[in-house]
């Protein structure tokens, strides 16, 4: 049995243990070329020389992760945030990055305006459109799951996503993750809604049951998210784009030997990663 | 400044450390007549007990927590979960319950057919309505939050909950909580959709953050919940029911001293639980 990997990424927060080129090394090292890459490695490790790697080792890379947050708890303003925001479009073009994952940020420190929240969201998001259409990289509207509302980002579901992409236009698109919509009444809609064009990456991990914290996310097969169904209705819009594995696990996965991460990575997700009749793909 | 508690009630799970007698005489005491009683409390003490606890207090009772699931992880089968919750019903309606919380159950052990499992949750509904209408007592169903989909409750959305009162008809209705909905987008509409018949009872408590785990509410003020906007749509549509506060708080509220907690509960929920221009609401 022989799988294609060449639709497959992994997402470097699921092995934080690496360094940037340990990263790049380890996942290519078994035959995963594709790496979702996040700012603090790249910042510790340089633009260019994280391009220089990436090119070495034959790396594609989906999505830099993630966004300078909107809501002005990290950043002193929005218009500062913006601005980090289009220096990362940059730094996600240089070292070829499908998108930059847009996510939004919560409330503002002292704010329990959600609805206003939402709204600066767009407006901003609207004003970084004209950089993300510039430099070909797309902004990744990622909705998270309604428990990070509070903290991380106010877009919880893939139908506002889609509301937003249809108000936004060329250069906007959305990343959908089992993680955050799995429980979506709706999530399926949504999915053939956006169709295979609009949908940037697609990412994998699984639901726990129990869930022992709010960064307990399980590797695919290990949990109740009906990932075979869900590849499904991928399959039957014709999505062609990456599967990205992501997971969050600060008492399980983030404390095994990363190599060990990417090697059962790779065998829980082969069988979601492959496209219909294509050829090499023997499932 | 004097405020009417009328409309005020606590759920018991608020204050765990209690048993029965000593949570109906601690709120009493307090000035809080209206309690949630949970059933392993209720079991523990004896229906007709409490019923005369109930009343030598002078205590009127929102809800009968909780239904039994629908999941049948913790009974042998559906028809079992059906029986256990008319014989709640029968319960609550001893007790003057005005509703049976409704909490649906996640997905049943082994199965990942969330969307088989909402199937077989509404048909359960339906069989137990005849019930419900013959004992008075209202099927009350509450969304959870969707961190709870995998293994409390697969209804997650006040929305979902309005379409299931649509086919259901009398002896049904929603009970909706800040906690579970407040990131809702749909939210505000779906109060207004449900109206003011339909509002068994209405929770509060507060989204802290961070939140810890996922039984980390916190009190009402604490956290990022517009509480005050939240109310005033309840007031426009004429809601008269029910305000609870049911706080889940492993870390936190469960530790205190349940009088503590009751002091607070009032000083906070006490403006939020009005009767706009009623006689003696002078706030």
């Amino acid at each position: 049995m022989s799988y294609d990997l060449s639709r497959f990424a992994i997402n470097q927060i699921t092995t934080p243990k690496w360094s940037m080129p340990e990263a790049i090394d380890g996942y290519a090292r078994q035959g995963v070329h594709g790496i979702a890459v996040w700012r603090n490695f790249l910042e510790d490790y340089g633009v260019a020389q994280t391009r220089r790697e990436l090119n070495a080792h034959d790396m594609w890379v989906p999505s830099l992760c993630t966004s300078e947050w909107l809501n002005i708890s990290v950043t002193r303003n929005m218009s500062t945030a913006i601005d980090i925001n289009r220096r990362l479009l940059d730094a996600a073009a240089e070292i070829g990055a499908g998108c930059l994952m847009m996510v939004v940020g919560g409330l503002p420190p002292d704010s329990k305006d959600i609805q206003g929240q939402r709204e600066r969201v767009r407006d901003a998001l609207l004003e970084l459109l004209p950089h993300a259409r510039h430099t070909g990289v797309k902004l990744g509207l990622e909705p998270l799951h309604p428990m990070y509302a509070g903290d991380r980002s106010l877009l919880n579901s893939l139908r506002v996503a889609n509301d937003l992409c249809d108000e936004l236009g060329e250069g906007a698109g959305v990343v959908a993750d089992v993680y955050h919509s799995w429980w979506d009444p709706v999530f399926e809609q949504e999915i053939r809604r956006a169709g295979p064009a609009r949908i940037l990456s697609f990412h994998y991990c699984d639901w726990l049951v129990p869930t022992r914290n709010l960064r307990d996310r399980g590797m695919v097969g290990d949990g109740v998210i009906d990932i075979p169904r869900i590849k499904g209705w991928l399959d039957d819009i014709g999505y062609g784009g990456p599967f990205e594995l992501e997971i969050f696990s600060e008492l399980d996965w983030w404390t095994r030997p990363p190599e060990e991460t990417v090697r059962v990575a790779i065998e829980r997700c082969a069988p979601y990663v492959q496209t219909p009749g294509a050829t090499g793909a023997d499932k």
